[in-house]
């Protein structure tokens, strides 16, 4: 792998990716689940906070967090993960947030559901999109803008779809978007906007900056491309064994060794992880558990014997859409959706 | 700045500093204080887990979660910084955790005084030092250890030291050491030593690798070097105006702008904080406010009139005992203990 800048490490150094043996975990701590922030974390007072609906709606609103939580309350676990897990392993790379493998975590998002807002303030004949807005403001590209990311308006009016307000029992901390984000399952995380102020329907494709220039899949600048949408079906393993600190290297014991990880896909539920510890074209399948939910990873375990010598575990999983983790990473110019499996290397003595 | 290799990269992927408009916070939120794991996090059943409190003790002891709960409780608010920080601005760099300047936090401890437990255990005569053992166990410098630090009796004693179960008033997270974890206030974070299961009295110097070898500052390979112990004085700016995405440059409107940020030392009180913005031998004192604790930072303000054009902004602290940051880096092999000013570029206009 190239050298990473300077510019990136100062995105590394703000943002963190899930420590792997986190994957132990059903629910990820808050604190371990995953973050990227495209600009600064906004200063948001609750008390003078509103959330507008208004564009091509007969009713517009205003609503204030305490309307949000009386509204009816849904809780549902989940699975987010960047668009840009992986883009450090792509070569040539953009120049980005530089994530390894594990950009990823689940929690217990509770809300209150998007689709009966959207139907009380009644949406007006001609809709296209319904537009998301944060309170987030920076420059990307040479652009001055608030982070915002549209939804076809079938797709905002999936019955999962959430307006959240709290992460496992707690209200959102600010880096997850205190104190209103919107939750999309299924969707890699760039979807999922954060310290949400404004929803907005509109008759037409939206061409806001991170729509139509970041987040879609291009082999070259002049490509339109097409857009990132759910997320492709990705295994981890938790590494076994005692980590050497700077490279990461497992050291195992020689013998029966279980080894255990998560698998997801936003396409369709899990059907099949495989594993693979010599290097070579032997897959075997891991033994699945249930999914934490309808909209969350699933559990796998693997029975390796690990003899001495130095392996190369390797895991894939498949889901019922037909979709498999690709061997190696298929290139695109902005760095998303590189699920090439994971390669964690031990040695075992 | 060299680029930084895959190993950093994983390093940086795993940890995280705070984000620099956090600083915002006089008390930083779990998720948002720096992290810095040398290992892997334990997973701790904590029904299951015991403090060891032995060796030259005259009453061993096996303490469970509950009989730490029901001793007297004390907390504190208390600034960490890792002893790294600044490590990726050095030239050339240890192979580390690359820190640029963030590598800070400030949270409210709760646990009960170290003193009192030590008294009961009763010291016996001959003591030297104070073994804290975590359970993080992993190999660095090609030896395999658990993660352990060593204090003098005498410091191990001073009233302000914690076994901490609590931060900001909730149970620890896995990341920061549940379900204890010492708390030394003023030092680097080396030394509180999380996920903490034995405290042992020795008659000798501790030369544990963690103690020995590492968090020295060392000039070169085959000095003894002197032990890196409190924290050194750093300033550091909320950055103004809003950011670029990858560069994190800041863009400000002209006209009068308010400079906030905040200031630490773990060897006297802050007594000064200077700013300078423009790049030149012009500084100015800024406007102190009280330190959060004893333990902890100090707020400062400083009105700025910018002026259209690039900037650079400058901030240097000093503290009682007559210590001031430098403006340029003091290298060491270690990369430890870099608190040359931060240095935020600007445009305005």
């Amino acid at each position: 792998m190239e050298g990473i800048t300077v510019q990136e490490l100062g995105l590394a150094a703000r943002n963190h990716a899930m420590p792997l043996e986190t994957l132990r975990e059903p629910i990820t701590p808050v604190g371990l689940h995953y973050l990227l922030i495209h600009f600064d974390i906004p200063h948001v007072d609750a008390s003078r906070w509103e959330l507008a609906v208004g564009g091509l709606v007969e009713r517009p609103l205003q609503l204030g967090l305490d309307d949000l939580l009386s509204r009816p309350a849904r809780t549902l676990a989940v699975t987010l993960e960047c668009a840009g897990n992986g883009r450090a392993l792509l070569s040539p790379r953009s120049p980005s947030q530089p994530w390894l493998t594990e950009a990823v975590g689940t929690a217990k998002w509770t809300g209150t559901p998007l689709g009966p807002l959207l139907r009380e303030a009644g949406l007006a004949p001609g809709t296209a999109e319904v537009v998301f807005t944060g309170l987030d403001r920076g420059v990307q590209g040479g652009v001055e803008h608030l982070y915002e990311r549209s939804l076809a308006v079938d797709d905002a009016l999936r019955d999962e779809v959430l307006l959240a307000y709290a992460v496992n029992g707690e209200p959102l901390p600010p880096q997850h978007g205190y104190p209103l984000r919107l939750i999309v399952p299924g969707w890699y995380g760039m979807t999922h906007v954060k310290w949400l102020s404004a929803i907005t329907v509109v008759g037409e494709e939206f061409r806001g900056w991170q729509q139509e220039e970041a987040y879609r899949l291009r082999q070259s600048d002049d490509e339109v491309g097409t857009p990132v949408t759910r997320m492709l079906p990705r295994s981890l393993v938790v590494p076994p064994g005692i980590p050497e600190f700077l490279s990461r290297t497992r050291f195992v014991d020689a013998g029966p060794c279980v080894l255990e990880g998560r698998a997801w896909s936003g396409w369709a539920p899990i059907e099949r992880v495989e594993v693979n510890v010599d290097g070579g074209d032997t897959w075997a399948d891991a033994e699945l558990s249930d999914a934490v939910s309808t909209y969350a990873w699933t559990g796998w375990r693997f029975a390796w014997d690990a003899g001495p010598g130095d392996h190369e575990l390797c895991c894939r999983a498949s889901d019922a859409a037909g979709n498999t983790q690709p061997n190696d990473p298929k290139w695109n110019i902005g760095g998303y959706c590189n699920n090439a499996v994971q390669r964690v290397s031990v040695t075992v003595s």
